[in-house]
């Protein structure tokens, strides 16, 4: 498979997913809770995924498809191509806000990330990286990412992590915030990865995040020198949840040390 | 004094401003801190609250100008025209993201506000209202908000008032983080009165924040039916700084009557 014709085709995917997610924008929103109330779907989201799917099969019958609304394939590995698409990463902003959700997209060959994308619907910036070739904003290729400190750290979190919850010590998590320059909270995992990996944000947590959400930003990550693991400090599961955190170098290590302690 | 004028006036300043603004990113920036460490100023915030002011007492002699960096009058009072003006709100953004700051300003008559404004630097996009004339995104004039329960709400609130701190008993808090749809945290207190002024978010509040900070925002938020308030339920000091809030109708008693105790 020619990488270069792949990303072609994976780029005029999602430009023509987005055109049809803005033009819905205009009509009434189906809104369904899926896992529990605050876990929001719609009809947009199902349909983009559909679409998706509906081009990925006829154009490539062998690739399988990982996607957040479950119309693609079970699976159970990561053999030969898969995609792992959100189709709307930050569904509740994509609602409340109709701005600050993105298209996440990452293909993969036998566990390898090859090509990722982070669309960023209605601010029209498409942040993408492939393998060994570099991550561009648009047509700008992004700079090596190099380290901060703790202290003059900005970190994408959010506030239902440090306070009681089930995954991780907050006390850590508290004192972390009392030790960073200041946090943010966006709302969507993929547009708060593409803040790490354009260097608007130091660094990135949460305790609980699907592989869907993540795969696109990981292919992006890894070209701008950006750690991207679980908050075990492990490799991240791409079949399951799991916790996460993409920071730049140096800074990652310190924040697991010294910060972090999940349950 | 025409409002019209003062307006047209108002704005043209505005787009000045940020047009040097934009076009300091390209310059190395002079960082200092204020009052601790993470409150940061640049040579930029300085430069832009000169340029206002040298503009203002040239055009406008007895107006006075109430400004985040102090170069402007020592206001005791709110006689006359003041213009409440923080030239960059959200500097920590300015320098880290090269976005999500903005201008924020407020002209008030006799402790009236009269015409506020918050402009969106990066974004190119221009909130305003006048009293009784209002309010506009762009050209766009503003709806009037309607209710929203506690439940669905998104509401803008930083991670450091739901942890232990001087201002709020943090319980409260946490019952609020555990009861509403989702929290997001942006860095700017104006772009976060924005975001609520348009139902993006259907709240926004802050433990500390200074007249500067909401008094362009006050009038916008007057103007679609937001109720703003210092958390203890009283008019806000445009004098010295006080805890805000700034919600949809409703739900601001039910957040405050229920979540929320000052100490």
């Amino acid at each position: 498979m020619d990488l270069h014709k792949l990303d072609t085709y994976a780029k005029s995917l999602i430009k023509e997913a987005a055109y049809n997610i803005k033009t819905s924008l205009s009509s009434e929103l189906i809104i369904e809770s899926k896992s529990e109330a605050n876990d929001l779907v719609t009809n947009i989201d199902k349909e983009t995924e559909q679409f998706f799917i509906r081009h990925i099969k006829a154009d490539f019958a062998e690739h399988r498809i990982f996607g957040e609304e479950g119309f693609g394939d079970d699976i159970k590995d990561l053999n030969g191509y898969v995609w792992l698409l959100d189709p709307i990463d930050g569904t509740t902003n994509f609602i409340h806000q109709k701005q600050n959700f993105a298209i996440s997209l990452g293909i993969f060959k036998d566990g390898v990330g090859i090509l990722g994308y982070i669309y960023n619907v209605m601010e029209d910036s498409l942040l993408s990286g492939s393998l060994n070739g570099g991550a561009y904003l648009d047509d700008l290729r992004l700079p090596k990412l190099s380290s901060a400190s703790v202290e003059e750290a900005v970190v994408g979190v959010n506030a239902r992590w440090v306070v009681p919850n089930r995954y991780v010590h907050y006390e850590g998590m508290v004192k972390l915030l009392q030790t960073v320059r200041g946090t943010r909270s966006l709302g969507s995992a993929a547009i708060e990865i593409s803040y790490v990996v354009t260097g608007r944000l130091d660094a990135y947590m949460s305790m609980r995040l699907s592989p869907w959400d993540i795969a696109g930003g990981l292919v992006i990550a890894k070209e701008v020198g950006a750690i991207a693991t679980n908050l075990a400090f492990e490799h991240l599961d791409l079949l399951d949840a799991d916790s996460f955190i993409v920071s730049k170098p140096g800074l990652h290590e310190e924040l697991l040390k010294d910060y972090i302690q999940l349950k």
